[in-house]
């Protein structure tokens, strides 16, 4: 296996759906090369996923890994508004990974990507100890209305997107739709499309709702107080709703007047609390809610 | 150390030398956000800097890790002749690194990017076993003009910056001027920035002359003859010129009728042969030469 031949190979499994316009050079050259629409701002996004962290080679496929590390990035592009427009992969991989592994990694990603309109179009390859798949999302917003985490105003409603608590009650049983969800999260693309008219902010909820929300908060000078029921998802505990990571929902919060409806693009959207301006206070049912979801460096 | 700290941190370093009116959100929301210039394509391109590849703890400072993990990604801006603009860098670091590393990581990264005008906008981070480092840069150019692999026509001379073999060369003997190429790259960002009027076609040097001219070849369907004396770096052999890796010299093929200086904002360029039409041959003195440079799969 030669680089240069596992570089055309990913070359061609990137082109297999076509090659947009825009896109003046993909995979091969030194650079990616692409012509901005105009009127339209850019947002870029990176996540890291690594084997052991994010994944283990004993649960999930290659396919399920690059799924995986696309819908990471792609629900960042959601938070923002955005339409998806091309994503950079660069892979590490150990020595046990052969080609077919490698392809079938790739196709799981640009199977994924096809749905959302997101092509493939550049990266680099390394060998390392351990599978690391740093994903590069790039897509565009109208100028000026990338939805932002500080965007909240006291007086907010706060929404979440779908159900809470799936992707942690999945981690635990192994099974069923919870586990689907774990091992190939779903991002709300088509969701954050249509939040530019409505919101005044989002987050996508990547370590858990307590402590996404915290963030948002922060960000926005504002507090935020829980009170609706939450749409938790079946078998998963309120703990796992209020904490867990990795559902990769989006948090939104919308003025009060602006008539969110109870599904945009076929996912349901609960109201679960209002942005308050005691900042950096987030309770949940009249107790201050700690942000116990997931910190890397903690 | 938590997270939201941390992060705190990283934008405080990446906003310390001021933030540029195009890009308008920086560290610290779901995506980074940036205003294109009007006709102007953009560039991008990610690359991979893994502990125990491309440095090591025991010869490398977490700031020249920093460096040389920017400087990778610059060289591929260079080659296509852009102008830097942003990078993301997403960072992964094992249990041994501490707070005071990490930023002095950054600060590493940021004070290369600031004689370029590229500015830290985003990136992610995450535990690892093995520190890793991914980069993603963007740049842009004039519309149309990004300088390509596959622009080399029959009868171009080939020219490349600076010297080679000193990466090479520095890497078995750890010191002197070789060694601190070897560890602090330098980017040939303001020589790229002039090849738009002369060159067909762009490559940087990172894998080694033999295997980088041989992909430049590839990709415009052409051969290559040196026959020239290489600027071959002090100390090092011919051997380590013509296969050495991470040189991050440019190799660029330019008509015989385009009178390229001697030297480009202050770097010495040097023609060592000229592009045929024997499409992949390429030889060395009337001999084949073999692509013996670093291939990460073989």
């Amino acid at each position: 296996m030669r680089e240069t031949e596992l570089i055309r190979k990913i070359r061609d499994i990137a082109n297999q759906r076509g090659h947009p316009r825009w896109l003046r050079v993909g995979v091969g050259d030194d650079c990616a090369v692409m012509t901005p629409r105009r009127n339209r701002d850019l947002v870029f996004t990176s996540d890291y996923s690594i084997e052991g962290r994010h994944f283990t080679l004993t649960t999930h496929s290659a396919a399920d890994i690059g799924h995986k590390a696309l819908a990471r990035s792609l629900s960042d592009l959601a938070a923002m508004g955005a339409d998806p427009l091309f994503c950079l992969v660069s892979l590490a991989i150990s020595a046990n990974q052969n080609e077919a592994w490698i392809e079938s990694l790739y196709k799981g990603l640009t199977r994924l990507g096809a749905r959302f309109g997101i092509v493939l179009a550049g990266g680099d390859l390394a060998k390392g100890e351990r599978i690391t798949v740093d994903v590069m999302c790039c897509g565009d917003v109208p100028r000026g209305r990338a939805l932002l985490r500080s965007g909240s105003q006291p007086g907010d409603d706060i929404f979440v997107t779908g159900e809470l608590g799936a992707a942690a009650h999945g981690l635990v049983t192994k099974r069923g739709e919870s586990w689907n969800r774990q091992k190939r999260p779903e991002p709300r693309v088509e969701v954050g499309r249509k939040l530019h008219r409505l919101a005044h902010a989002a987050i996508d909820l990547s370590d858990g709702l307590s402590l996404d929300l915290r963030r948002l908060c922060e960000e926005s000078g504002v507090g935020a107080r829980l009170g609706g029921e939450l749409p938790i998802a079946k078998g998963a505990t309120l703990e796992q709703a209020l904490h867990g990571g990795e559902d990769y929902e989006l948090l939104f919060t919308a003025a009060k007047r602006s008539r969110v409806p109870p599904q945009i693009a076929g996912i349901a959207v609960t109201r679960i609390g209002e942005v308050t301006n005691e900042v950096g206070k987030v309770s949940f049912k009249g107790r201050l809610l700690e942000p116990l979801g997931f910190d890397h460096f903690r």
